[in-house]
C-alpha cells in the first residue's frame, strides 16, 4: 500500500527538533518521504518518478507522530478487568488472579489478547513490550491482528523453562515482521537461583539483553534482602543476568547501588504509574533516573491492575506523580515524558527502527486530533498531548504501513471484527469465572 | 422536546440499586419516567396518553447514568491551556497567570468559558461549580451554550466586593433555570479580615453555604497560621463563614481539628487531584475524609493547572491517589469514587434535583459506550467507568433535557459553532499573549 498522508502537523520525535507542517509518504511498512510540503514536490520526481497513492489522506491540520510504545504489559488479562479490583494486593494476587489463571488454555490467552490489541490502537499504542504465560499464542494474536508485538518470557518456577524460553527466542526472532523476543523472566521472588543463572547463560551465549519485573513493591525487595543479603537488582546483575543489558519493570523501591548497576549496565527502567497507584505499591524516582540518565520507558501494566491500557493517563501520571514526589512543579516537563512513551520506549524495545519519523524508518505512527477543545488553544503541542491530551484525540493508527483504526472505526486485517472478539471473550470469561 | 431513550442499561446512582435494564423519558427538562421497559409499557397509558416523541433514540445495550458534576473550576483559564507548564508554583502565577489575566476583557473571558463547555460535553461533564473573576461573563457563557452552571465569586482583596457579590447572589438565583449562585471568596490567604466578616454577614443573612479555596498547599495553612494563628479552616469557622455550611476546594493539608468542624458543619471537602499533582501540592487523604463522614466532591480545577476538564482522569486519580496514600489497595472503591462524581458533586453544589436518574428530576444525563474494548469484559460497570473509562466512551451529554454532544458531534444551540469558538479564542491569546 502506498499511503499519502498531507496537510498535517509533524512531530518526528527527533530530539529538539519541533513540529512543522508537512507531508508523510508510506510505501508498505516504511516512510519513504517526511518533510515540507513543497520540498516533498520538489523531489519527488527524481525519487518517484511513477509511485500511484493507493490512499492519500488530509490530515486536516492534525498531527502525525510516532505511536506510543507500551514498554510492559500482560495484555491477555483482559479477562480480569474490574473483576479483582479494591482488594488488598495479597488477596488480589492468592483469591482473584491465580485461581483464574489456572483456568486459562492457550486460546483463551490468544482471544483476550485480540481484545487488549482493540484498545491499544484505541489509545495509538503501535508496539508493547509483552509478558505473559504463552507468549505463541501472543505472537499469533498480534500477527493476525496486525500489532507490532516484542514478546519476552514470564519464565518461574512454575512456568516455562530455559530451554523452552531458547526455542521461543530462536522462533520469534525470525518468524514474522511484527514480532521479535527479548530473554527475559518473571521476577527474582519466583525464580531459583539455578534457574536465573541459567537465564544468565543465555544472556551471554546470546549477547542478549534481559528483562523482569524489579522492585516493584517494598515486601519484595525485603524479601529479596532477606533470602540473599542484596536487593533485586544487585543480586540478579551478581548472577550476570544484566551482562549485556535489559532493564526491569516497575523499578518504585531502588537504592543508590542499584541506579549505580541500572546506569553502569544501560538497563532501562520501565514505569508503571498507574498500576503502581492502584495496588498501592508506591511512586517510582522516575526523575531520579533521568537526572542520573538512566533510560526511562513507558508500560500500563496489565488491565488486571491498571485497569486500561492507555498511554494518555501513563504519561500524565509520569509527570504528575513526579512532580508531588519531588515537591517540585518543574519535574518532568511533557517533552520529556513524551519522549518516553514513544522514541525511549522503542528504544527500551529493540525496536530501532521504530523510533522516530524519518526517512526508512516503520510507519508506525498515529494521527492526534488538535480539532477538540482539550486541544485548544495551541500554545504548545507536547504539553497539550501529555497534559490534556486523551485517547479520544487518536484519529488513526497506523502500524506497518496498515491504517488499523481511524476516525474511531477499527479496520482490522480480514476475518477479525471487534464485536465478535468481545462476543468471544465474554463466553469465555462466562465458563472460567462465573461457572 | 420529548425524548425517548430506550434499550439501555441503566444506574441511577441511587445507592446500592444495581445497573438494569430499561427506558427512560425526557419531557423538556426533566425525567418523566425511568424503568424497565415492561413496566413503563404497562403505566405508558395512564401517565402519557397522547405522548409525541420528537426523538427515540436506541441506546444499544450501552449505560445511561446522571452526568458528571466538576464541584470546583474555572473555566475561562483555558486561555493559558499549555501556556504556563513545569514551571515552579510561585514563578507559575507571578510570571505566567497574574500578568495574563491583567489582560483580560469581559468577552475573552464569556469566549473562554465557551471553549471550556465544549470540553465539559465530550468528558460527559452536566454542571460545573465555577469560580472566576466576572460571574457574569461565565453565566452568560454557559446560558448560550446550554451548559448547568453553579457560580460562586472569587472575592478578595483586589476583585469584586461583598456588596457586588450579594447583587450577583440576588440576580443569578433567579435568573435562568441553568445557573445558580453560592456564595464564595477566593482563599484566606487573598482577603483581608474585614473581607471575611463581610463574607459571614452575607452567610448570616441569606443562611447561606460558602465556598473558597482551602488549605490548597503547605504554605498556605504555615501562613494562616504565622498571620492568625489557626489554620485556614479554623480562622475562617472562628469568623463565622461557615455558620450555614459550603465547602473547601482542594483540602489537601487539614489536621484533626479542621476534620471535626468540617464534620459538624456538614461541609463539604471538593478534592481536584490532578491540579494537586501538576502543581506539586500534595495528595488529600480523602479516605479519612469518608472515614469521618464528610461529604466529598470532585474537581478538575483549571485548565491552567490541570490541564484538561476530564472527570474520568479524576476519579482515577482520587481511587488510584488514596490507595497509594494509604497503602492499601482497598482503599476508596470505584462505586464510592463515582458517587463523589455525580450524586455527592450534585449535593455538594445544591443540585438536589440532578444527584441522580428518577422520576421528576433534571433530565442531565450521559450515555457511557460500553462497545469500546476499555470497557470489556463486562464484569462490573462502576468499576469499568473509573478504572478504564474515558471521555471516548461519552456517546451522548444531555443537559436540561437538551442533547449538547452526540457520536463526537457537537449540537450546541442555534448561533453556536465549535471551530468558530476555536477560531475566536486563537485570536484572543494572539491578542492577550503573543503581541
Amino acid at each position: 500500500m502506498n499511503i499519502r498522508l498531507f496537510h498535517a502537523r509533524i512531530l518526528t520525535m527527533e530530539k529538539h527538533r519541533p513540529v512543522f507542517w508537512g507531508e508523510v509518504w508510506v510505501k508498505d511498512a516504511r516512510i519513504v518521504y517526511i518533510g515540507e510540503a513543497d520540498k516533498l514536490k520538489a523531489g519527488m520526481g527524481k525519487d518517484f518518478p511513477e509511485i500511484r497513492w493507493d490512499r492519500e489522506v488530509d490530515c486536516g491540520g492534525n498531527l502525525l507522530m510516532p505511536g506510543f510504545k507500551d514498554a510492559h504489559t500482560h495484555s491477555a488479562m483482559t479477562f480480569l478487568r474490574s473483576y479483582a479490583d479494591d482488594v488488598p494486593l495479597q488477596q488480589w494476587l492468592q483469591e482473584k488472579v491465580f485461581p483464574m489463571e489456572a483456568k486459562l488454555f492457550w486460546e483463551d490467552i490468544y482471544h483476550f489478547t485480540k481484545l487488549a490489541v482493540l484498545e491499544y490502537l484505541t489509545s495509538g499504542i503501535t508496539s508493547v513490550f509483552e509478558m505473559y504465560l504463552t507468549p505463541d499464542a501472543m505472537g499469533q494474536a498480534c500477527i493476525d491482528m496486525g500489532m507490532r508485538c516484542v514478546l519476552t518470557s514470564g519464565l518461574n518456577d512454575f512456568t516455562s523453562s530455559v530451554e523452552q524460553q531458547e526455542a521461543e527466542y530462536l522462533k520469534w526472532n525470525k518468524c514474522h515482521p511484527l514480532i521479535s523476543y527479548r530473554l527475559g523472566f518473571h521476577s527474582e521472588y519466583t525464580c531459583s537461583k539455578e534457574l536465573l543463572s541459567g537465564v544468565a547463560e543465555l544472556a551471554r551465549k546470546y549477547r542478549a539483553p534481559v528483562f523482569t519485573h524489579l522492585a516493584e513493591t517494598e515486601a519484595e525487595v525485603q524479601g529479596c534482602l532477606d533470602r540473599n543479603g542484596m536487593t533485586p537488582a544487585a543480586f540478579l546483575d551478581r548472577l550476570g543476568v544484566f551482562d549485556y543489558g535489559g532493564g526491569g519493570y516497575h523499578c518504585v523501591y531502588m537504592t543508590h547501588h542499584d541506579m549505580e548497576i541500572f546506569k553502569s549496565r544501560g538497563l532501562v527502567a520501565v514505569t508503571n504509574p498507574a498500576s503502581n497507584l492502584k495496588l498501592a505499591s508506591g511512586i517510582a524516582p522516575v526523575a531520579e533516573y533521568v537526572r542520573r540518565g538512566i533510560p526511562v520507558a513507558i508500560g500500563t501494566d496489565g488491565p488486571a491492575s491498571n485497569n486500561c491500557l492507555d498511554m494518555f493517563r501513563e504519561m500524565f501520571l509520569v509527570s504528575g506523580l513526579s512532580k508531588v514526589r519531588e515537591k517540585d512543579a518543574a519535574s518532568l516537563d511533557a517533552e520529556e515524558v513524551l519522549a518516553m512513551a514513544t522514541s525511549e520506549g522503542a528504544r527500551a524495545m529493540g525496536l530501532h527502527d521504530g523510533d522516530i519519523l524519518e526517512k526508512g524508518k516503520l510507519a508506525d505512527l498515529i494521527l492526534i486530533d488538535l480539532h477538540q477543545p482539550n486541544m485548544q488553544p495551541i500554545h504548545n503541542i507536547p504539553k497539550n498531548i501529555v497534559y490534556s491530551g486523551s485517547k479520544a484525540n487518536v484519529r488513526m493508527t497506523m502500524i506497518n504501513g496498515r491504517i488499523l483504526y481511524e476516525n474511531g472505526n477499527f479496520c482490522l486485517p480480514e476475518g477479525e471484527d471487534a464485536e465478535e472478539i468481545y462476543r468471544k471473550c465474554e463466553g469465555i470469561v462466562k465458563r472460567i469465572i462465573y461457572t
